[in-house]
């Protein structure tokens, strides 16, 4: 088997010698670019591992896997749009970068692209995959969508929250796995069982990126904590501290939401110290355990030896128990 | 065989039978509305008619149909953000009547619904059918960016503008036909006859549109004539009225094509003058009948009987021969 660093490199060097040479130049070189500016290729390094962990051919898994990325950046890209973000890991957004239309209509084809690459898996395998990935990708929007609406919904519940987030981050990550498991011809139950292990763990991986935005060290996330306070964002921290506090008829956070003018670090260490008046950060890592606990038993009855099941526990360590 | 008009009756029961009744209601509702505003739905029709020109149950070609009408209106969802369209058959678009990222998240999600509903066509033609779907989606992307590029382009040729409308509009016809075919258990060659059929009828559509266009008759066409001159659009009349006029050192269309202020009724009667003295009209005339006898042409080698070709021939007659 390869390492996680090796699938990364060998995906990569598939992406490149399958970037957008066609015309017209002004549709296909955004997504070059946009491809070019990189990211950790998490799914599809996940997608490659479960095939290789049913014994199936990277090569045959390859197609997929840049299926999926595609598909990924097709969001990304749209994402950013909606979310008028003007720099991505660094780099100008598409619709900075070039304008408007060209998001649009180059994220259309590398959504149509995804389609295209999907097809390429073998003929046995091609209508289980694609049910797997219409079924997510639908999943997905509606996933963005209540992230939308949850921005101007007055309350906004626990469960909602984690659907939200399972649905936005979680079912693409766990549909990876299940699609690379599909090529290395896994059975149904394992296929299946994949997929809970990687749902859950994809929920625990949001719930961490939440909690580092409120406690992670500026030097090894990369950017300033309380991204999230300062943008009132409803994650499953604020949904917890507004619970807690509104029992105790505690004021001060509802104060500071309502606030359209403050000093920026004054509200995070504000928010911050109710949060550990109300133990929010225990709370969150107890429920960020908990999807762990779920995925690793989901893991457990996954027919594979120990040592791949060893692997596949490693990649909790390194998704949800990381400190960037 | 059913006609036309109760293709269209039998597609609108079923499209309105599996509107969106799901969550989140703000992500399907604009596309329940959008869907609703109609439109000839041509190319779900021409699907079913292909379907039962080759003795084939429509039943089994329905979802096939809505999926190219859930691509189609996804489309032109996302077309209308592009070009600024506040309004599509009378109806608000989306993007006006809701804002820019339900145009670009609804849009999204209807052509993934599109995916899924060509899913569910017989399992034996999926492959084939889902390649030349895919295949026909590119294309229509990359002729959208062609037509862009063409607004800031300083020249555009004659054979670059039918390979703009080839891809934008043609395609997308001949596709549905194709699959349509395909489903209803059409050899290769014919499907392919059946393609080139729709493909020619497509341009001669698209080349009768800009006739219309210039010299349509309000009452019937619902519409001023000389929006695209107004516009500088660079439609066939206009890209070949500059390369005539160019011939004779006659500079007045430049000089209207230049002027940023102007009144419409003078630039539209000037602009027509200039295309009656170079013969535009029977030039485009003689273009659409050139794609018309194309068309024609296919059909004659398709291995149905007379009485279906008749029926083929009828479509041309409806689709390019047409006053409005």
């Amino acid at each position: 088997m390869h390492s996680i660093e090796e699938l990364r490199e060998l995906f990569t060097a598939y992406l490149n010698q399958e970037s957008f040479q066609q015309e017209p130049k002004n549709l296909y070189e955004p997504n070059n670019y946009f491809l070019q500016i990189g990211g950790k290729r998490l799914r599809p390094v996940l997608l490659l591992l479960a095939t290789e962990l049913f014994n199936g051919k990277i090569e045959n898994a390859l197609p997929a896997s840049l299926a999926i990325e595609y598909f990924h950046n097709f969001t990304l890209i749209h994402d950013d749009v909606m979310d008028n973000a003007p720099v991505r890991r660094g780099f100008k957004t598409i619709h900075e970068k070039y304008n408007l239309n060209t998001a649009i209509l180059s994220g259309d084809v590398l959504m149509i692209k995804a389609c295209e690459y999907l097809s390429k898996v073998e003929a046995i395998y091609f209508k289980t995959v694609f049910d797997v990935y219409t079924k997510t990708a639908i999943e997905v929007c509606e996933g963005q969508q209540y992230d939308i609406d949850f921005e101007t919904k007055d309350t906004v519940t626990h469960d909602e929250y984690i659907e939200m987030i399972r649905l936005k981050t979680s079912v693409l990550l766990a549909a990876s796995m299940k699609i690379g498991a599909i090529l290395g011809g896994a059975g149904e139950t394992d296929a299946a069982l994949l997929y809970t292990y990687a749902e859950n763990l994809g929920i625990a991986f949001q719930i961490q990126d939440d909690i580092l935005d409120c406690y992670g060290d500026e030097a090894l996330v990369g950017k300033q904590p309380g991204g999230d306070i300062i943008q009132n964002k409803k994650t499953l921290l604020l949904i917890e501290a507004i619970k807690r506090s509104s029992v105790k008829n505690d004021g001060r956070l509802q104060e500071w939401i309502s606030k359209k003018e403050f000093n920026n670090t004054e509200k995070v260490n504000d928010f911050l110290s109710i949060f550990n008046d109300y133990e929010i950060k225990s709370f969150a890592l107890k429920e960020r355990d908990a999807y762990v606990q779920k995925s690793v038993q989901a893991l457990e009855s996954i027919s594979l030896d120990e040592p791949k099941k060893a692997v596949l526990k490693s990649l909790v360590d390194y998704l949800v128990l990381r400190d960037f």
